[in-house]
């Protein structure tokens, strides 16, 4: 069985008329090979050949930048977790934890919707508990802990909030957007632009917060982000 | 690769030195031999003669009582919403919409908590997109609706509520039992006795009700209802 189950319907058509410069003299493991296979092949089975012709690389194989295909799936599973990483390490601890908490969400669920295919699917295989994705495991763990630590902050702090269940839910409304995409994908139904700001919204108020100027706030923190995934779902509101 | 992915750190001890009465004669399709070989099979991709053994199936073939895997597969992800069906189908219409949407979260939460397997990881794999499990998606499909349109009418019901984003939150919020159970088992550590109380409240929260008495009045609900699975999340508080 292939562990390719993502959401391929917004894939741009392929191009093999347009072959890129050819990668085949560059090093394994070289970053920018890598990343144009991660953006641009479709990872079946099998057909490699065309995976090779689309993404430009006429005569070597995918195997020239990538050891193993669980090395593509690593690389695929960060680019799940490592923009949103990045957002929460730009943000200014000055400004309240339920303003970055929900910042944080806002930003993650737009990568979540936004990214070309629904990679989060890949979290429930079998194969993801195993040693060589321990690095993905332990990062996506970490974003976890980051949700839980901010939401803890927005409980009041202290042991009672620590332990307080809801401040796990702000994690798993993001994470929300995984399925939402499946299920939308098989009706054939595209997802609704607001959701970012939905669970963004949701984060707060399942802790309590209903204050619509936590939101607004929160709402310029994203203004002037960088990031294709977050314009892309901004392009289609 | 297996389909096989679900959490087993509650699996009882196998018992092979007492198999129960032979099945072999029975004829294909049986509902006992399928409910006895869908609650104690592992279900790994070989070893099918041990996990006969398991069940009580000495020499008849698994296959005596499934036509294909697939069918094992569609039997066990109908078990993931049945119960939940025939719970709010017994729900009293004149009860209110949010206590009804309340106790419906905690008991489809509670089912999904205490499952042997956590069986919704398997929601997402490509197969359960094809024809063979048509069926199983109609009719978890039918229960987001169930859990959309009880949303909509806690919103107030009208085109306003009816295209309100949140009233998709309940839905995902109950869900995410699956991904709390799968990160749960890999860190070695169990489920909050509380998490089905706490996302039955959360339902409720998103949609803007934060009344204790409708959580009060849908535990109410709840008592007497002869469910294993709620008994077995019950005892664990």
């Amino acid at each position: 069985m292939s562990w390719w189950c993502c959401d391929q319907s917004r894939t741009r058509p392929p191009t093999p008329d347009k072959p890129s410069t050819p990668r085949r003299h560059r090093p394994r493991g070289d970053p920018r090979c890598r990343r144009r296979i991660v953006q641009h092949t479709r990872f079946r089975d099998h057909d490699d050949a065309t995976d090779r012709r689309r993404v430009g690389i006429r005569q070597a194989s995918l195997y020239n930048h990538f050891a193993t295909k669980n090395d593509i799936l690593v690389t695929l599973l960060h680019d799940t977790v490592t923009p949103t990483v990045e957002f929460d390490e730009s943000l200014d601890d000055a400004e309240p934890a339920d303003v970055r908490l929900c910042a944080l969400t806002w930003f993650d669920a737009a990568q979540l919707c936004a990214g070309r295919w629904n990679l989060g699917a890949l979290y429930l295989l079998p194969e993801i508990r195993t040693e060589p994705f321990d690095t993905f495991r332990l990062g996506r763990l970490r974003l976890a802990r980051r949700y839980h630590d901010l939401a803890v902050e927005v409980l009041g702090g202290g042991t009672l909030a620590g332990g307080d269940p809801r401040a796990d839910l702000p994690f798993r409304l993001v994470e929300s957007v995984i399925d939402i995409r499946a299920d939308r994908q098989m009706d054939g139904q595209t997802i609704d632009a607001q959701l970012p700001e939905t669970l963004a919204t949701a984060a707060l108020t399942v802790l309590g917060r209903t204050d619509v100027g936590i939101v607004d706030r929160a709402r310029a923190l994203l203004v002037g982000v960088s990031v294709d995934s977050l314009s892309a779902v901004r392009a289609r509101e």
